[in-house]
């Protein structure tokens, strides 16, 4: 569809805060979002196992704990806590939980990790308020939206200036789900987003420290306080983000009309695009991972025949994932060639436990490493890979994948299920699955003991 | 004393994070800290004079309510509410409280509010662990001395890019105050001030909102969730402040060593050249103020012999306070010739009541308000001005005053005394000085509630 025709003048007119606003509290078009519904559901699946096996981490524990020492009204149910916690409290504990392994969705328009910082949040004042399933997946489809699309405004100049839009953007998002199940208005939205305006924030330079997996469980914390207080008739900035000094400009936002133009929200739904991750490592080893599964399960490659692996990358993932002999399981998740031998032998690399200092040192996978070589390509994009295995009977198969090339709904739900099965097990995966289908028409209020089988 | 040889090298050398950790726990030089312990024995009784007074305006009440509803572990007292509540709850609702009028202490090197971040943190923790009065008030010291040191750091550029330093360095403030209360080591108070770098947030576009007041209560519970996260063993960037993409990098800090240079934290105080506001009015006012209050009270002006005003100040004043009709109690603060009136026929401008409709329209006060002139001279500081008063018997006294001129300090603790008896009543006030002094040498727990009688 041409962009052009897409764009309500009416809509386009509005200032990007009552815009995200009216967005947040309009009726769903059902038609328009029938595939990023069903994407919602998956992401939510996602996340639950994501959440699940993150939970024991030692960032999980720390912020569960702190959650868990000031009590309070038993609204929201928190993973890894035997009682009910305030809803604030909760989209704080689930966020850093669900954002610890680094397993979480991705979305490559908002530059960072929509869900962690929107389920929670949603997940949270749903159970308080006793919202409907139907409502709740509702809330969830137009936070995660509203998320990637003020990612997109914000654009790569505010990533690259310093900020995580997981944790900025990951706050509008979070705040207008919550705006939406408390059943705000469109000024009282736009108060709640003046609010998350003067409150976001989250520094990349806090990566590889327990900074990142918690900016998920502030942002979803902001956007529950927002609302909450937006609801009880706080005053803000109702164009906090575009006003004079607002969060745009003094964020480094590019103030960006996004690749579909802000005037097609809710009638277009850049949600459909968020990537899974399928693989418990580096997102940078994603794309020659589906090049070695296809080699091997399409191409009938047996790891005993291989006489030589070579992955083409981007240069820029060598300083990335690129370690040529590791030594534990965490190293392993950033070594192109132990994850290819892994991939070749059948061990499955969407588990968690697969990663270990044992995989690192077992003989096979050691002599298969030693045959794989990584060269670069600059013209390939991060998200790419070319591979090519020759096999000592002197015939050789190549394989191209790129990880944001679409992949057919069936598809992805199958991948999601299939990730899901390990991180919880395939008959709770499957049940899960079956109760987030329901959602769609669940008048139920929501519970996340139930839907996740806490 | 000369900036070079209040410098240590080894100090100076420390990176910013880690000198700001190591000051915050510390021990006291109580030599070099005599003066600035008295007046933080001041801003301690201004703050419950605000807060108090505050605590019933409507953002106050929003926020209150939610923490409340929200409650939980009973740790710390909340001003206008009857139970405690968890200390991060009471930090949030008081800061918000103290800001709400806009009448508590500034700051001219760190450029906004220091006390209504920091009193905050420090009063809830104290509070939850039970600490001394003494431990307290050295909370208080290091906490505020930190807020100011960073908003000098940060510079007037962070102040012009549209950030509010009351809420960012705020933040850092309240989070050293709180790492010391934990007893925390350097190591843990530099991670709690990393935490801090990617937690403190707060926007200038949201002045004349509720997000203005919020922000001191926001700064306030970071500061708190900060250290009580770091002390559970929460790791973050401890170089957070000043590391690439850091704190500084993103937030368009200058970098600035500041006026005493940062060598010398805890060897020299900027906390004794804070500003307490003396009327309840615009900041801008103050000056002429004092000058009309010195002419009616040390020159014997009366109010029916003057035939004429004038009163200098920069031409920058003029958009901000010389409404020269004004006709509600809000318009009378923001009013040079009315707020002259009211100062030369006595009443009092340190009492928020003075403030109303009925006053705009006394017949005594409109006719000398009328013969009231506002003149500019570029030259005067903003906090600066002239006044001449011309008296129908042909003679004319003329005042010059700068509120940052140093007053002595017996001088400023009359004036705080005084202010604070307007604000909680005489006796109240009087008692509550008392037992503030008494907190210097207090082993005994502190509680809000007897020191300031809620």
């Amino acid at each position: 569809m041409n962009k052009i025709e897409t764009v309500q003048p009416d809509t386009e007119a509005l200032p990007v805060t009552r815009l995200f606003a009216r967005f947040a509290v309009a009726p769903i078009d059902e038609t328009a979002a029938h595939e990023a519904k069903h994407v919602a559901c998956l992401s939510l699946l996602d996340w639950i196992g994501v959440a699940v096996a993150g939970a024991d981490e030692p960032v999980s524990q720390i912020v569960r704990d702190y959650v868990a020492s000031d009590g309070g009204t038993p609204e929201a149910s928190v993973i890894g806590h035997p009682t009910k916690l305030p809803a604030r409290a909760a989209a704080l504990s689930n966020g850093a939980a669900s954002h610890a392994l680094d397993y979480d969705d991705t979305h490559f328009l908002h530059l960072g990790h929509p869900t962690v910082a929107v389920v929670p949040a949603a997940l949270a004042l749903a159970e308080k308020h006793k919202v409907s399933g139907a409502a709740f997946l509702d809330a969830v489809l137009v936070g995660v939206e509203t998320a990637c699309r003020v990612g997109e405004w914000l654009g790569r100049g505010h990533y690259q200036h310093g900020f995580h839009q997981t944790a900025t953007s990951g706050t509008f998002g979070a705040a207008a789900a919550a705006a939406r199940l408390l059943g705000l208005d469109e000024d009282r939205t736009a108060h709640a987003l003046g609010l998350a305006a003067t409150k976001a924030s989250g520094l990349k330079s806090q990566f590889g420290t327990m900074g990142k997996p918690y900016h998920a469980g502030l942002a979803a914390q902001s956007g529950v306080e927002a609302a909450l207080l937006a609801a009880a008739g706080f005053i803000s900035r109702p164009d906090g983000m575009e006003c004079e000094q607002g969060f745009g400009a003094t964020h480094a936002g590019e103030g960006n009309d996004g690749a579909l133009g802000l005037g097609t929200l809710g009638r277009s739904f850049v949600f459909s695009e968020v990537q899974h991750k399928f693989h418990a490592c580096c997102h940078g080893t994603h794309a020659p991972l589906e090049a070695l599964i296809s080699a091997r399960d399409d191409h009938g490659i047996a790891p005993e025949d291989v006489s030589r692996v070579e992955i083409t990358v981007n240069p820029r993932l060598l300083k990335v994932c690129n370690l040529e002999q590791p030594a534990t399981g965490l190293e392993a998740k950033f070594s192109f060639r132990l994850t290819a031998a892994m991939a070749l032998y059948g061990h499955d690399t969407t588990v968690l436990s697969s990663f270990s200092d044992e995989m690192c040192r077992a003989p096979e996978l050691v002599r298969l490493r030693d045959k794989v070589r990584v060269a670069t390509d600059e013209t390939l994009p991060e998200s790419a890979a070319h591979v090519q295995v020759a096999r000592s009977q002197g015939d050789a198969v190549t394989v191209h994948r790129d990880i944001c090339d679409p992949l057919p709904l069936a598809q992805r739900e199958a991948k999601v299920r299939a990730k899901g099965a390990g991180l919880l097990g395939a008959d709770r995966a499957d049940r899960c699955w079956q109760r987030i289908q329901d959602l769609k028409s669940a008048n139920a209020a929501i519970d996340l003991r139930h839907l996740a089988e806490l």
